[in-house]
């Protein structure tokens, strides 16, 4: 198994370190409890394979790459466990125990499609070589290649999040002032950023960007972990409430909007964090350009257009927190869908591994996949 | 002293009896403290002048025609305080300390501009009455005149109130699904509700409307007060983040939207409580009606246009609460405008106490004042 992750727990004290989301440590897969930042950074240890089932659907991990990869590394765990109770007396049980277990970590959360993407990876490699029948088929060797593939993921997600924060150079003038929404961060990019890649990137350069952060009802996700992230980094950061983005707009304060996204349809099409698409007809109104950042694994060219991307709706609990002296009356009726999906007529461009696509979107995703064809 | 309104404990209690923010009883001036609402109903007493000056600040009242009504009747006890005190020794350091205390009125908060007209009025009507220098000049007279001034402007904008909702009757189709922003409700507009208000009186019409709700953040005025008024009355409401909103008119769920108003410019430009820019450009979008109601005394024609109207900026806090889980790292930056202006060209109609006034608005609102002048 692979330790070559660092514990985040040194990633967070000391901003010379990268950010990382989480970490293979003693054969213990641990992430970053992400429902307690800033106020405290804690372990959680997804270890065990209905605590990775939590860890996903409770949001303590979140962020489509960061998702994806955090159930990659907890199948490869169970794969282990898997191997060394069915493979012994032949495939079949293992590999429908396998099946059940993917389909499971798949359930957790329906938007998102890296998550399909990066368990398929890890599925379908196993069984591949499984099914190869070979004699190097043992307990053993099916789950070195499983973290094997885990660990692949991981580098060439944060390969491909520098790759975009590369081909986005040229979007960023000195000075920008740009808003973004919920948090695409090293947290949710698993490592470095998307949205927030392509900012670090820029303050790296020298080009001192000034952030407006979107607060990102109902969970909080710029407040409490965009702008810890920012903060972290020396990166000038502000926090606003939603609401409040319209009338920056207005006043002329932001040059630029980027977001990341959970899934991308074949036309451009973009579900991301609810909240995304009201800011992209704002950019619109207003004459700003809007950019997504993601790589081409959160793109799903199964899916015609956005109206076909399923949209996760969360515990309306979310908004009317008992708990919370500010919130609504209890047994109040909520609304509460988790993302939204953002036309591509209203993308300025969408920046992914393989450069900034533009429109027309369905032309240019196509190339991009051809492109990584090539590559691969 | 006039006692005939009702006390709100008996109105929160009783969905029978309408809902007042606040009441004279005992020679006390107590309002329902709005900042617990609606975890537990309490008093607060602004009967003291700088209980009062605070429980504007803090909003523990809010809502621009609840801040002149309260201002104005806590300017009243203050009259008497101060009638008893200078008036025998005659009219120059009586007037001299009623317009330290109305300019430190005034000054609690900028944007409203019913609190400087419903200040004034006080103000003015007691001036006059002291400088005619008639025998009946006394403590007991002055003190008479100014809670009659306070009387009045208390039934006059209920009245308004009502007569706003008539007017919109036509606005509002059956089985309308309405937005609404912050609270525009009896809490914040003395009573029965200007935006609300609307909204109620197609309730009692039978209209069965559905009312989507933004939070309103930071200070969720429309999760704790606006979902309380309207789960009170039984009418059909829905909570959401502000958000939400724009993927709601995507969905084709939100039939025209309506809000109240802080200060209106002689131009139709409406300061009212932030994100309502955001909501009327994104119902401009959509092909939305956009809705303000608010009583003539929220306009204020000594201002060309929105951009002469000041904005209120609150403390940061309100978005960085150390005490709350989910909040932004301490020493965060963050911006709070509590309020922003909204060009009237994206405005469909004023719903004030004279009529729904329609583009262009520097002609129908000049008529209007004219019309009232007429009834005056």
């Amino acid at each position: 198994m692979d330790t070559r992750l660092l514990s985040y727990k040194v990633d967070c004290a000391d901003p010379s370190i990268d950010l990382m989301p989480f970490a293979i440590v003693d054969r213990r897969l641990l992430v970053i409890d992400q429902r307690h930042l800033p106020a405290a950074v804690l372990d959680f240890d997804a270890t065990i394979f209905d605590d990775l089932l939590l860890s996903i659907e409770d949001m303590v991990v979140r962020g489509a790459p960061t998702i994806g990869l955090v159930a990659a590394w907890g199948l490869a765990l169970e794969v282990e466990r898997l191997a060394k109770a069915y493979l012994p007396d032949g495939p079949a049980l293992f590999l429908e125990m396998l099946h059940v277990r993917a389909d499971r970590l798949k359930d957790t959360r329906p938007t998102a499609v890296n998550l399909m993407h990066d368990v398929d990876m890890v599925v379908n490699g196993v069984r591949d070589f499984v099914e190869s029948g070979g004699d190097r088929v043992d307990a053993d060797n099916v789950s070195r290649l499983a973290f094997e593939i885990a660990e692949d993921l991981t580098s060439a997600n944060l390969d491909s999040n520098k790759r975009m924060a590369e081909h986005a150079r040229d979007l960023v003038p000195d000075g920008a002032r740009i808003l973004t929404h919920c948090n695409a961060g090293a947290l949710a990019a698993g490592g470095f950023g998307t949205a927030l890649g392509v900012i670090k990137q820029a303050a790296l350069d020298g080009k001192r960007p000034q952030v407006w952060v979107d607060e990102t009802r109902p969970r909080n996700q710029g407040a409490r972990l965009t702008m810890f992230e920012l903060m972290r980094d020396g990166i000038d950061c502000t926090l606003i409430a939603d609401n409040m983005a319209a009338c920056l707009m207005a006043q002329g304060q932001i040059d630029l909007i980027i977001t990341g996204a959970d899934r991308i349809a074949a036309n451009g099409d973009v579900a991301n964090k609810i909240g995304t698409y009201g800011l992209a007809c704002l950019a619109s109104v207003h004459g700003i350009p809007f950019y997504v950042a993601a790589p081409l694994s959160t793109f799903d060219l199964s899916l015609d257009d956005g109206a076909m991307i399923p949209i996760e709706h969360r515990n309306i609990q979310e908004l009317i927190d008992p708990e919370d002296a500010m919130a609504a009356p209890s047994h109040a009726r909520a609304y509460n869908p988790a993302f939204d999906v953002t036309p591509s007529r209203l993308i300025s461009g969408i920046i992914c591994d393989k450069g900034v696509l533009r429109p027309d979107y369905q032309v240019s995703i196509t190339q991009a996949f051809k492109l990584a064809k090539g590559d691969a």
